[in-house]
């Protein structure tokens, strides 16, 4: 959209400002709209969108000062440049610049409107016109916001609610790359509940929680064995631990403190661990036999950050602000340590959606072609592993965020168009659907980006990174091929072992 | 302590009590105090000693009664009884019980009374005098506190922290069961910063958190891979996967409700998990690029528990509530699915102390002779293991709270006197101090009777449990055998084998 700017300044000096400086002022303003606010500006750059001071008054030891632009030199970024020569003039006379207040700060974006924007709650805003074909904004900002760069920000929030108004309710693009040979199958019934009644599994106590008995955790472990031998060993990549206690700052670098709010589990920490702060607590307990959430949520700090959502960003504070060798990359590693959490939606789900679930992720950085390169040999493993090892019904797909299907936000050339996500996914055939299983995801720079990492050549360093849903890959592995051992592919009733029953109840 | 209650209750009916029914309530309270209150009474207990009804009054609808007892059916119990039979008298004439009021509650505790304990504060506890040979508490009580047995949890809480008070700064009575031979240290450095020169690990952006590069992990492995060789595997423990997110029934259950809070991860979820009801936090990111944590403090419920503090109480709902055939016991089982989290003392430690870590728990169920004798097949491998194949300077000891070991509370014969934990230690020889680095405990039938679990025979159930620190391992192992791979005993370096750089940095 195209921005218009308006900001009306008071700049408050040390003392009064004499009236013999008038003339200086004058030709300061006039050097400022000619010069100064020209510097950087492309010479085709149409004169009205380049930022002016349209009118200035002293009143005592205020120099009340209005500034409007378009795109270029910006009114707040004329603001500054102002201040710096006026700060240097009036310098010379013993008269200093105490305090810049905002009087007024309009943004005017026109294009086109979708209906039903609701831009007046937006942090800063102090009101809000939605027109078909333009937007203004009032914003109370002070000079600290402007410097902190407050209206890009904004801005730019305002371009994506307005994509989403427009794109936001087709999801996503999905585009087949794959399709496996047909299978047929003998079994036909939801393995969740074939696991209860097996006892191979027991609802836990908290949501979307299970507890694995031992013959549900020797398939998980059968899978992980199979991704260790089939595409961590041959394809190089190194085990390491990233954390599962996900602070800000991480997701602040990632990226995912832009919208991840709704699906965390909060984690926050006591105010002290003396126990005499928390005595009464105990002792509330031990006399009531209940725990008494409400004395606890006051003597709790935070929340300070979340539980493992996604599980590679808690990686990259490893490299964070270094520079890697060239010979470095490419760099695959991997991270099996821990679990991943996330508040699904209500109600009673299977095993394929839970709020606790294992997940194997593989994540690797280089080049932009090594990046895609690796991304490839993945696809390529994971394709023998499903069709040849597993022999499942499964497909892959190419999905896109429509906004930016639509926008071409993927163009560009060779490696870059093979930035995003394909998902796989295994048929059902008890619900006749066809279930996520897994992904693979080439995140071009993001990562590096957000968390300052370079490499030595001065080149693009670019990651990808891969999930492998342990809970996700037994849902679609026994709802396509059963619980009878004997209809089990080779490679896992091998690793499977006998189905050794521990517990046996009256 | 020897209790005495004294207690004063209206007992409010449906309309007013009729005088001519005096002579029935006089011969009703006669009864209580020669038939009905000596109920159950053992025939030895002293009279004083036995609740008594010691005045009642009629004024209109309300009948006053005040019972005072010694420790034989308290004064709260004869109110109960009484309640019974008074209701049944005056239903007779049609005159029903409406409600009961607690007038008045006194306990006095009678015995030795430390100084300084503070009770006042106590729920329900209207008013404290604490003497040096009795102390006297007023409660603030309902009569459904009373039935949910209020007065019973703050006597046995008062009467624990008179123990705390004796015992508490004693800390724990530590026995050394056994020794190794001593070894030769040619590393002398602290492991953590040698590591961390090595680039082996690096700090991670939360307090007590590290990232764990490649080599590090691989020792990790090599642990893990002598653990299942050397332990799980012939003694049979089979893997399950035990949740790690930990509401607050689990610890209800396990007891941790009682005194872990101030070590706590706590967990908190969403109010709702509706995007438009996250809008303005994300919003709020995204203008000014800050985490608005109040914001969400506002928009968050609980906490609903807490992250894996202790690993084994997640096990039980799998048994909750069933009753184990025979042939099921001994069962041997452990979990190595996630990490452990504990809120640590402030500043910095180096990988011996941790707030966020990973363990191996291993847990078993038996006869109390069943549970006794797996705890010595572990002492005898751990010992194995320990000696012969990481050849470690070590000592194992059985430790015992102060006041456990004073009053004989581990009294009893046979398996009893087993119950309880051992840690085992090893040498630091950086700081010439010893480091805990696992553990192995006899719970005995805590965990079964707290989630309702039982054995078809009809006996006793316990278990123990054993939780093995990997990182505790690493600090230990590292800080005896140091970095020079031809140092390290052969059945570590071979496991580990060549220690592989992931990344190099300019």
């Amino acid at each position: 959209m195209q921005p218009r700017f308006g900001l009306t300044a008071d700049l408050i000096f040390s003392r009064e400002i004499p009236d013999e400086l008038r003339p200086e002022l004058d030709r300061a303003v006039e050097e400022a709209n000619t010069v100064i606010f020209r510097k950087g500006v492309p010479k085709d750059a149409p004169t009205d969108e380049i930022g002016l001071i349209t009118g200035y008054a002293i009143a005592g030891p205020v120099l009340t000062v209005t500034f409007e632009s378009g795109g270029y030199t910006r009114a707040h970024d004329a603001l500054f440049r102002f201040r710096k020569q006026i700060a240097g003039l009036f310098g010379r006379h013993r008269i200093g610049l105490r305090e810049i207040v905002v009087v007024h700060f309009r943004v005017e974006l026109r294009g086109e409107v979708p209906e039903g924007l609701l831009l007046a709650s937006l942090p800063f805003v102090r009101s809000a016109e939605v027109e078909p074909d333009r937007i203004v904004l009032e914003l109370a900002v002070t000079a600290a916001d402007l410097e902190n760069r407050i209206p890009d920000r904004l801005i730019r929030l305002v371009e994506e609610k307005t994509e989403a108004a427009v794109y936001g309710g087709k999801g996503e693009h999905w585009e087949l790359l794959y399709e496996s040979p047909k299978r047929g199958f003998r079994f036909r019934e939801d393995p969740t509940q074939e696991m209860i009644r097996r006892g191979w599994i027991k609802h836990a106590l908290s949501r979307g929680q299970w507890i694995h008995g031992p013959q549900s955790t020797r398939l998980f472990r059968a899978f992980e064995a199979l991704v260790l031998e089939e595409i961590v060993g041959p394809l190089g990549f190194a085990e390491m631990i990233f954390p599962k206690l996900v602070p800000w700052e991480v997701w602040v670098k990632s990226g995912h403190a832009k919208g991840v709010y709704p699906e965390i589990y909060y984690v926050s920490v006591p105010k002290t661990r003396d126990p005499a702060y928390w005595e009464d607590v105990a002792d509330h307990f031990k006399v009531t036999g209940e725990v008494p959430v409400d004395m606890i949520r006051e003597k709790i700090d935070g929340p300070i950050g979340g539980l493992c959502y996604a599980q590679c960003p808690s990686f990259w504070p490893f490299l964070g602000g270094a520079t890697l060798t060239n010979d470095s990359l490419p760099a695959r590693v991997f991270d099996r340590s821990g679990t991943s959490h996330r508040y699904e939606s209500g109600g009673i789900h299977g095993i394929e959606r839970v709020d606790e679930f294992h997940r194997i992720e593989l994540l690797w950085l280089g080049t932009p072609e090594q990046t895609v390169e690796t991304a490839d040999l993945l696809h390529e493993r994971y394709r023998r592993l499903f069709d040849e090892v597993l022999e499942l019904e499964w497909r892959s797909a190419r999905v896109t965020p429509w906004f930016m299907a639509q926008e071409g936000m993927l163009g560009g050339e060779g490696a870059s168009e093979r930035i995003g996500t394909t998902d796989y996914e295994a048929y059902l055939p008890y619900s006749d659907s066809w279930l996520e299983f897994q992904n693979v995801s080439v995140n071009g720079d993001k990562y590096p980006r957000g968390f300052n990492v370079k490499v030595q050549s001065g080149g693009d360093l670019w990651s990808g990174c891969s999930g492998i849903g342990l809970e996700r890959w037994t849902a679609a592995f026994l709802a396509q091929k059963g619980f009878d051992l004997d209809d089990w592919p080779a490679g896992i009733r091998r690793r499977f072992g006998d189905a050794h029953e521990i517990f046996r109840f009256v």
